[in-house]
């Protein structure tokens, strides 16, 4: 992948950087954030790293996690050139409106508007954390073992550890190159997929019971009642909407999760070729093809059967 | 990877092989079996692929599943040359007592004894499939695509798609190759952990819900009466026991499988330095350190009651 000259004179030049990243921050947003900002740091600027939400738990083995910070209160962003990562417009970051001197972006969503004064979009990058791994070694530094630990998280989150259909050659080489320079796969995965709690996976337990099948959709739940059971939150049901996907004629999960009194936040996860960012955007929400979401206020039985009538109209099944 | 040139001059010098692997084939040594038996044919040999058990119904993706045969009745053997892959004592393919010409041994398991006349087994390898990958090079024939296909499986079941501690550098590497050559990430992995039924999804809750946790254990079970509810088979239960791993705080978990009344296969999966085959081997069974089973006579509560006596013996936790 090339890093386009005008990405990296603009890195070279400016001194002084805001990595702004999106909220609900992943291993993608975290780690490509966190490499660019020590990558940079090495070179002898000064950045900053923000994210309106603090790192999740599980995330906190990141070396370098500590450098995100949640608050910009004490800060003249006016005297800092911003650095979007894997975003592209500043809402997503929960910085509209933020005065900045000039704006690059770095991502690999499909662009969503005009924004930026260098951008740097690739649509066909698995994660973000591909670009700049490309970008520290254009920009001649050294891919250290906190660098590339950072980046190898990146890697896994968004190819859902060289499982999903952006897995490709070139993904597994960067990988290779990446625990050459110090990652080891064993202790991310473990810290990525071994570290729930007990009440967490009991909470997993609760929603799973609760499945139903109607003809090829896989629906699940999670009540206010079952998170105070468990004394869990929203947080714990992090991709719970993907498991029923095990399933092989299940061709859409539904995941609803409680939020208030017949209030509902909907996560979808399909298979393939069909697009549930298309159903998700009827109901006023949205995401990617595969993964989408939105919030319906309705009893739960009526919400499932809305959802079903919208699925059926799309025509997913005759795809 | 060097492979030993007594190795290749075999391969190369003789004609007709019988390439034979463990029973309750999985991913690897199906993968590397068919994978061999393709590149000798190519070479203008003949291979007969056997395993005493039928390839598993979530295996028949597998470019050339249809080549292993399962019974040997009509078969000279003693005009074969014996290739045993992924494991090295004839017992554990089924075949002790079955004359062959010579045998050459492929494996990356422990020795067992001393069999073979030709032994490569590396335990440092991280799957059979990597030492298939760099013979059929050394052979100088083409990896193929369904080759590729092959040996990815193999290579994806033994490092639990790269999430093992045995996914180094050079394994990312070889992945990256056989993506070049044809190899699918996404659809491989799709068929190894996409293609659950809908009953064994229902087994596997039902498993989920007898989840009790003492100390650092977790304790699972399926009853003969589940099977019964859930028209499913033992075959259903596989990587059941590893779920409860994803806990932070459990570092070994013990599945019950009743295959009679009070008999239970039990299945063992531990985290990092916790050896689990010494504990099955008390009980007169065995495995790797992180993996390992036995079967016991006993009601399921005193059964369970006898192997936390057993793990608190061993010191496990004090490690």
């Amino acid at each position: 992948m090339k890093v386009p000259p005008e990405v990296l004179s603009f890195l070279k030049e400016q001194d002084r950087f805001f990595i702004a990243t999106h909220i609900n921050p992943e291993g993608d947003a975290l780690g490509s954030s966190i490499a660019l900002s020590m990558a940079l740091e090495a070179m002898g600027k000064t950045t900053v790293v923000y994210d309106r939400d603090s790192v999740p738990e599980y995330y906190r083995f990141l070396p370098g996690h500590e450098r995100v910070a949640s608050s910009t209160s004490d800060l003249q962003t006016a005297d800092f050139h911003l650095a979007l990562l894997d975003c592209n417009i500043p809402e997503r970051a929960g910085i509209n409106g933020v005065q900045f001197r000039r704006v690059l972006v770095i991502d690999h969503h499909e662009t969503e508007k005009d924004f930026g004064d260098i951008k740097w979009v690739r649509p066909d990058a698995a994660a973000t954390g591909m670009m700049v791994f490309y970008l520290i070694k254009e920009l001649g530094m050294k891919i250290t073992q906190e660098i590339a630990v950072n980046l190898y998280a990146a890697l896994t989150i968004d190819t859902g550890t060289f499982r999903y259909a952006n897995t490709s050659a070139e993904v597994l080489k960067v990988a290779a190159e990446l625990v050459e320079a110090g990652a080891n796969p064993a202790f991310i995965s473990t810290n990525l997929y071994e570290t729930w709690s007990e009440k967490r996976f009991r909470l997993f337990i609760m929603a799973l019971n609760t499945l139903e099948i109607r003809e090829n959709v896989a629906f699940t739940a999670v009540t206010r009642g079952m998170f105070r059971e468990t004394a869990t939150t929203a947080e714990d049901t992090e991709n719970f909407s993907g498991v029923p996907r095990m399933m092989k004629d299940i061709k859409i999960s539904a995941f609803f999760r409680e939020t208030d009194e017949n209030h509902w936040k909907v996560s979808l996860r399909s298979k393939g070729d069909i697009n549930v960012s298309r159903i998700a955007s009827v109901f006023g929400g949205g995401g990617h093809k595969n993964a989408a979401g939105y919030r319906i206020k309705a009893p739960l039985n009526n919400a499932k059967e809305i959802l079903m009538d919208e699925i059926r109209k799309s025509g997913s099944f005759r795809a």
